[in-house]
């Protein structure tokens, strides 16, 4: 993704408070009712510009969906979507997702999203890749039992990477779609990459992968 | 595939009992010093026409290479490569895949190889995929601890099933390619699908699935 440097967008987010929560440190364990009556906390890791979280918080309005994005000129742009859509039930943390355990108590989230995250194809790089098994073990303390996971990427070798990293960590891998748009999916909302990749006649990846009941 | 009835190839297999074995459930736990002194069984289930395994057996001469395929019209194709090729090394076995624990002990196969199998795309025919989990089950008895099956498709469907199959078992996938041809796997043997389908720059799926030690 191409990052335009935006100096003053650390400000611009800092007033939007009731969009961009400043310390969500400080209600973690009460994400369901702070901002109202939630069912559900979904949380995406590396939420970007913030499309497919507005598609999917005018889709389901009991849902608490959170992204989580350290690129603040990225977050804006996301910030303003969710303005613009008039959102509440859509919130944003200008952090960096290594650090979600201290946002959420264990148990409190009920999905996580990873969509198009960066590849980090370079095996040196490996555990920076947001399906890399410290990350699985990171959502894993944060998710409700047999919680699950919905991946989506145009990157071939990332998801060839995550059915291995799934399957080693011991995961069900549900629902694998290796052409998505050619699929029967119902109910998919496109994030900015997949609309631009999905133009240009690319494969989309999808599955969704889900932790075994603890013994 | 194709299958034209050819009466005449049950006698034809028969007169060849060098290479198509008669009395597999007579060879069962001595399969490594039968036919000479091998390091490793390498079985493959729905053999076809047996480019694969005849590809195999000359690259790896201390294998021996088994092929399970009920098909005798097909069959009989695999044994004419064979007896052309002159492989001492490549036997095949006129029987059922669901038969299988009949002709080997636990433990005596090193790896199994699932190529370019049926589909069964139906719903109501999953329990007929080579990768559905009493098959699953079955390669577990016969191999090595911890061994391994390798998997080619051409067939979406069947590819996405299986990821889904083999993390169900609690496997972990190994190798995934979603393309194989455009990879940098080596050393792949093709299969008769997998020359025609290449050709018509379909993609082919690869993967091997291992399984855990037992506890």
């Amino acid at each position: 993704m191409r990052l335009r440097h935006k100096p003053w967008a650390s400000d611009e987010l800092k007033k939007r408070d009731h969009i961009v929560i400043q310390d969500p440190k400080d209600i973690a364990g009460k994400w369901k009712n702070y901002f109202g009556n939630y069912k559900k906390i979904h949380v995406e890791v590396g939420t970007g510009k913030g499309q497919f979280l507005t598609g999917m918080g005018l889709q389901h309005p009991d849902v608490l969906y959170i992204g989580v994005e350290k690129y603040q000129s990225v977050l804006y742009t996301a910030m303003e979507r969710v303005e613009e859509a008039g959102l509440t039930n859509v919130k944003l943390l200008s952090e960096d997702v290594a650090d979600i355990a201290d946002f959420f108590e264990p148990g409190e989230v009920d999905q996580f999203f990873i969509n198009f995250t960066d590849p980090w194809p370079k095996s040196r790089h490996e555990k920076r890749r947001l399906t890399y098994k410290s990350f699985l073990s990171l959502y894993e303390r944060l998710l409700v039992p047999e919680g699950e996971i919905h991946f989506k990427t145009d990157n071939q070798g990332l998801f060839e990477y995550s059915l291995h990293s799934f399957s080693l960590y011991g995961m069900v891998i549900n629902n694998v779609s290796l052409n998505l748009h050619e699929s029967e999916f119902e109910g998919n909302v496109m994030t900015e990459y997949e609309e631009k990749f999905s133009k240009k006649q690319m494969r989309i990846y999808r599955c969704e992968a889900k932790y075994r009941a603890k013994n």
